[in-house]
């Protein structure tokens, strides 16, 4: 056992939790996530009820001990790793499916279920999710509400924070809080929930969720359209975005994401950008909904649209997209994979930026994502193994936001900031704004002991 | 002049704001909201810039005086009213458009805006901005973003706080703070924003504003159904929400509203409960919308459904609607509305329960608004000259709370809390939850000079 564990706190939580509290090697699973970080908890705890994560909060406020939320484990930023050590609270033990109200449009879960699983319970009932994070598979609802979790589907139907109308959560002090329910309209008070989520775990540990359900569309269809340049395929997406009729998805690709595609095989023609555009509805009016789409597309610097109506047209069209990120790696085996958001109109001037940077930097910089909401990653490639290239490319990063933020832009649209971005954040939001952020934190985890040194940089001494 | 009002304070706001600072009797204007309470504020600050704004907010700190902050007036709550004195801060004369960003999908304004006249500034883009208050001629986008504001148009576009990207704000330490931005996606922090919104001018003041808009449809047509009785017009507004197409508006009037429009001329036939039903859309999409709601709507208990394509149709369709609240003073000169949101599903509860509560208290209860999220007007009508009247209609209040709190419901969907319903909020919340809001209350205002004795109930002595 780690001698920095408090006897009293090990004692009490090994009572209440059993086999629920960790303190040997089997710790060593709940220290990473996928920012390829990791450090060693004194102990992990797995409650099982909102009762188990009050008693927790509470004796590790009493002992001043750090308290780092875990949902699966998928996160990109280092939100989950517990960097200065303490408890890890995985709630992968309360991972259930509450209360399925389908005439209320809404689902009651517990923080562990998997985005993956909850979408199976809803398909019988004709309703989904919206988020739809790539690990969606793997990830969970804690997890997607902690980090406000998107994916391309945001694009018509929001992120996490749009699609969750109530918590029940434990602040930093170890009370039980209840903000929001089962209804859509809400003017009562302060708006706790939408606070917290996104709060990556520094604020309260959610113990329970009303999600707010979309009913599914009976059918999709999908257009790649491939343009002349960046500048233009950007312009069709304000075109697009203007129109009443909201794709489902919009996903962008510059020239050399399109490069990498075609050297892995795609069929995808030379172009210097390509949009996926894809609709939803019901078999009557999706055709008008896919040609609104069309019309909003064309314009210039149009090389070609292909429309994918059926099955299986629409599936190579989106796997294109899904080789992309695998892809990376055949280019170099590091990858700095940052979430920026620049406004739609902006996206032309990013991606100008980020082939300068490339230029400079003697690095691959692929850009692609999700064009409607302006959240594209910008990933640069480099050889991880090669200690002059790794350099350059921690030398890029700075640039990269320093770019967004002077396009009108911010730090993160789906990852949340974590470890990764939290040294940025100075330069996102004023020092008055950082106070304020620094103050609610402060008035919901007193003793900070809610993942420490996460999100917010840490300030400097008064 | 207030002879309460420190001498400092007024000098110093004289000399910045001049004749944007009232002392005289020009500020009995500033003193009442449509919610018939006013108090006679110690002074009348009008800004024209944010500097001015965080003067005002450190001046008043420094003092410790009062500052309400101010719309248009047409708040329901008494949230707007200095009850307790001090300044009352009106945006009238920060009244700008100051970016219309078309591509962007947003507009960055003042809060003194008006929401009519943005939105007469906004047709020509063919966007609009979806909070659609029945005041909206009258009432000012900042007063909507404070109390989180809906409408009819809320069951597909949102509130207030789904149509805001950013904010500028003054928080009540007097520090100027940005949040969001022009973009719909954001994972970077936490999130003031959504947390200032609504929060009645009680956390910060809201200097500028990114709002989020949506393309104007080119087509609405609607539906008039009339059913046997509530529960079975509320089954079909479960049935509706559940399709992929969302109406536009989904409007009930429960037995007694219908009687009152007929008595009052409308051509409705007698019927339990009413729906109207709005879809939007383009020339194309509309009639399959409209065939999949009228599909939707059809059902147990459905007495007639009746279509509404045209411009007249519709016109006289929501004329009805229109005309219920002015009826309203026709049955008694008292009214007590209260606009209360349970579960969809708990909708037929709800009108039995104010049925029965109409029958108890003897006096006429009329149930209508915005089914699609629950949100419902209850009104209690009373002739305010007959004391045993008014002391009845008095008394029903709390247990109509009661009621929407035992169904899983909430106090306000559009209207806020103000003063009319603090005391109430005990029963919505539970002791740990009110001390977290009262916690980041004091973070945001460590002197609790923004808008005291609103929202929040006062606090027991420790």
């Amino acid at each position: 056992m780690d001698s920095s564990l408090p006897r009293a706190l090990h004692d009490a939580m090994s009572t209440r939790l059993g086999d629920g509290w960790l303190t040997g090697e089997g710790r060593r699973l709940y220290g990473g996530d996928d920012s390829r970080r990791w450090a060693m908890p004194s102990a992990v705890a797995l409650p099982r009820t909102p009762d188990d994560v009050v008693a927790l909060v509470r004796a590790c406020r009493e002992h001043r001990v750090p308290l780092v939320a875990r949902g699966a484990g998928t996160g990109t930023t280092g939100a989950a790793v517990p960097t200065q050590g303490g408890v890890v609270v995985s709630f992968a033990r309360m991972d259930r499916i509450l209360e399925l109200r389908a005439a209320d449009r809404c689902v009651v879960v517990e923080p562990g279920v998997l985005n993956g699983g909850l979408q199976q319970t809803l398909a019988p009932y004709n309703l989904f999710w919206p988020p739809d994070p790539s690990s969606a598979d793997l990830c969970s609802v804690g997890g997607n509400l902690a980090t406000n979790a998107g994916g391309p589907r945001a694009v018509k139907y929001g992120t996490a924070r749009d699609n969750v109308l109530g918590l029940v959560a434990v602040t930093g002090a170890g009370d039980l809080i209840r903000c929001g329910g089962a209804y859509t309209k809400d003017a009562t008070g302060y708006d706790l929930t939408h606070l917290i989520v996104g709060s990556e775990g520094t604020l309260a540990l959610i113990v329970e969720a009303t999600l707010k359900l979309a009913p599914r569309p009976h059918a999709q269809a999908g257009l790649r359209v491939l343009y002349r340049d960046a500048a233009t395929a950007a312009a069709a997406v304000s075109r697009i975005m203007a129109r009443p009729t909201t794709p489902t998805m919009l996903e962008f690709m510059d020239r050399s994401a399109i490069a990498l595609i075609r050297r892995n095989g795609s069929d995808v023609p030379e172009a210097g950008a390509m949009l996926l555009v894809e609709a939803d509805g019901d078999d009557d009016t999706l055709p008008y909904a896919l040609q609104a789409l069309a019309d909003a597309a064309e314009g210039e610097g149009l090389i070609a649209l292909d429309v994918a109506t059926d099955g299986s047209a629409r599936d190579r069209l989106w796997a294109a997209r899904r080789a992309l990120s695998p892809a990376l790696r055949t280019i170099r085996p590091g990858k700095i994979n940052e979430d920026v958001v620049v406004p739609v109109s902006r996206i032309p001037d990013l991606v100008a930026a980020m082939e300068a940077l490339s230029l400079e930097a003697g690095l691959p910089v692929v850009v692609f994502g999700h064009a409607g909401n302006g959240n594209l990653h910008v990933n640069i490639m480099y050889d991880d193994a090669d200690a002059a290239e790794t350099a350059r490319a921690q030398a890029a990063l700075p640039r990269v936001f320093a770019q967004v933020l002077a396009l009108g832009g911010t730090l993160s649209g789906e990852h949340g900031i974590g470890l990764s971005k939290r040294n940025f954040m100075a330069d996102a939001f004023s020092a008055a704004t950082l106070d304020a952020m620094h103050a609610v934190k402060a008035a919901l985890d007193p003793d900070g002991i809610l993942n420490p040194g996460k999100v917010l940089p840490p300030r400097e001494p008064l």
